[in-house]
């Protein structure tokens, strides 16, 4: 949501940490860069208007506001961490249904095929987002939203994909686009209608690519539902040549390339991704050295995804090598009902660190700045400076290692969204 | 904390599911049994002086307490999942100080040997827990302890063992009572003086355990201090043979024997547990076939600990074997600063699912009826029956499968806790 506060200013005072990661706005952190914080020792920030107007220690901002104190609102950071708020680069938040009772197969021992020929899988998603209206969807999402929040996280994008129709991936976007005016986080679109293969596309995929490059990517464009196209490249699902067509036409009609790659198998997808010029490439579990190279030079963002790998019991992207190799790394939940039913980003960086060998800064960072370039909002959110808008997240903690490391603990106490306090001791104002 | 309410009734009625466990109270749940979580649809329980006075569907309990309605509190349950106060039965609540420099260290690439060269390991917890007074013990656990009821645990137990001299363990014990008295949460105290050898005894650790034997667990039984006596043994900590002593010698002053077993290597702890007749064998993560055959004749529930596990990056016991050898199993945050930093038992019930093959519903017997057998409550927690004590626990999900599959959030919205309301809207009252 956009709305500007028309309230008193908003005088943050005395954090612990302030973790500002100023300086970051342009470019994504890569390298050792991704360790360095910045933060601010008693540090505070001035918020008007819905912006920060300025960032420092307390005995700098209390100078530079001393005739202005009367009319500001204060909120004691002491003994507090404070960060951004946090951005979530990745995820299926608009779809209706959860899948409880598949996890639970999977666990009795249920294969994969079992669980598709009993109803599941992501057509079980696709059959109950189809089925639902508008309204359904709108309240479903509005839920995740709601809890996205709690967390700490003020920024979402949410693609499509789960109509594979286009009345039903307009129904998608469209709830996307509401929500983004009517709850306080902002939501960044995407279109991926190429999703999957519809059933009655198996044994002709590039008649729905077809569909996907020829009615529903102009269409897309045309009413501006999405800033980004999207594609699941992989083995069984979508050709990296049927992945390249369909990240080229999207660009010609001013949707910005994201791409679903190397997930299960190495299948070029990094180096597409390179190649294409996209502005991210996710999970990439099974990234070769070469596309993993390439992505460094083309500058494209690394989202990664350690709750997907995690809930399907299945090993995690190489995180340490990327950053070694010079990639910008981002962390999401992937937010979906199939392989990640989660809204906890900090749980998403404890598992940056535990089963990705990250450290708690660059675990941060990657859900912070990082991932706001990810979604090309580093200008506006993922770090604390002047201009930038006023997202701010205070922890029961003092150190930000305590977000990764006092694990499955939601330490989000108050949440500030666009200079308003919307989360107040845990809970929605 | 035993003070029973004087308050009027609480009818809590319509539960979509209400998770009973009922019939479990004389021995925990072992095999396919516990899969079996008696759940009533549309269920209702009237609570009364602190406990269970009837349980049943709502249409039972409308004409079974119709002429008392207008004198009770009612609190709908509609739409939601109601299960039993959830039990920890292996903590070490009470120290001081956290380890999320050692945590960064780790990450960072520094090798266990190095962290303990730099002040690090158990060895830190201990110089903190010594030097903190019986006060701030008190205030470091019983935050803790709030945060263990956010998430809807109602009993704990608590461990000394960061002491290993008769003040310091002491000081522990005491501080665990006092919470007992102060804090709604119960919690049931066990003695660990030998939970490490210390470095004075480095080269004569018969002498220490001389000490504990001869000292220190006769002051404890004799001060009423704890219900249990707990070893590590480990190699390099305390041999089978030290451990048999250190239990026996605690049976014979009247406290129960639990340990802590074949957590980094088989050490024959799971036999000795069965041979000494523990309550509970924790751990386990290298158990022998022999040791789980003998567990499961004796009755000793194993207590495992998937946190640990996930949180050092090692391998999880094998749950799975267990149940099928007929062991009654037990799940626990081992909440610590060293190797858990947690107190999200329902996250540990997602890691018992994700990392030990267990299903659902066994997770949540783990977490209830089985978690309060293991500390020999299983007549009075665990399971929702005329007569126990009124702990129950409301989500905001209506199924119980979504307690470990959309992991990573807190779901327990109201707590009630010897049948008063103590938790609201997630926040405490
Ligand atoms: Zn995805
Ligand atoms: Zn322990």
């Amino acid at each position: 949501m956009n709305t500007m506060s028309t309230h008193s200013p908003l005088f943050l005072r005395h954090a612990t940490q302030l973790v500002t990661l100023a300086g970051s706005s342009k470019a994504p952190l890569t390298g050792n860069a991704m360790e360095d914080l910045k933060i601010i020792e008693d540090g505070s920030v001035w918020i008007e208007d819905g912006r920060i107007q300025a960032v420092g220690t307390d005995a700098e901002l209390l100078t530079q506001y001393q005739d202005r104190l009367a009319e500001a609102k204060e909120i004691d950071a002491t003994g507090r961490l404070v960060t951004p708020g946090l951005v979530d680069p990745h995820t299926h938040l608009v779809h209706a249904g959860s899948r409880e009772n598949e996890f639970e197969k999977r666990l009795q021992g249920a294969t994969y095929m079992e669980i598709m020929a009993a109803g599941g899988g992501i057509h079980s998603t696709t059959r109950a987002t189809k089925e639902a209206d508008h309204e359904q969807l709108l309240t479903e999402s509005r839920r995740r939203l709601d809890a996205f929040l709690l967390q700490g996280v003020t920024t979402v994008e949410a693609k499509s994909g789960y109509g594979l129709e286009w009345e039903h991936e307009k129904k998608q976007l469209e709830v996307a686009q509401e929500l983004n005016r009517t709850h306080v986080i902002d939501i960044v679109s995407t279109f991926m209608g190429a999703h999957a293969v519809p059933s009655k596309y198996r044994d002709r995929p590039d008649d729905f690519v077809d569909l996907v490059v020829n009615e529903m990517i102009p269409k897309v464009a045309r009413l501006g539902l999405a800033e980004f196209n999207d594609v699941f490249c992989e083995r069984g699902v979508f050709t990296p040549e049927q992945s390249r067509r369909i990240l080229e036409v999207g660009k010609k009609h001013g949707l910005a390339p994201k791409i679903h790659a190397d997930e299960i198998e190495p299948y070029a997808g990094a180096e597409l991704a390179a190649e294409v010029g996209a502005v991210s490439a996710d999970h990439l579990l099974r990234a070769s050295k070469e596309g993993i190279r390439a992505m460094a030079e083309a500058g494209t963002v690394a989202v990664l995804l350690p709750g997907t790998a995690f809930f399907l019991m299945a090993d995690s992207a190489d995180a340490r090598a990327m950053i070694d190799a010079g990639v910008a790394v981002a962390l999401s939940t992937d937010c979906n009902p199939g392989s990640s039913p989660t809204v906890s980003l900090p749980l998403i960086m404890n598992l940056g660190c535990l089963k990705m060998g990250m450290t708690p800064a660059e675990a941060l960072t990657a859900t912070t700045i990082n991932a706001a370039h990810a979604i090309r909002r580093g200008h506006e959110v993922g770090s604390l400076e002047k201009g930038k808008k006023a997202d701010l997240v205070l922890y029961d903690v003092s150190d930000y290692r305590s977000l990764q490391y006092a694990y499955g603990v939601n330490h989000a106490r108050t949440v500030i969204k666009t200079g308003q306090v919307v989360v107040r001791d845990g809970l929605r104002v």
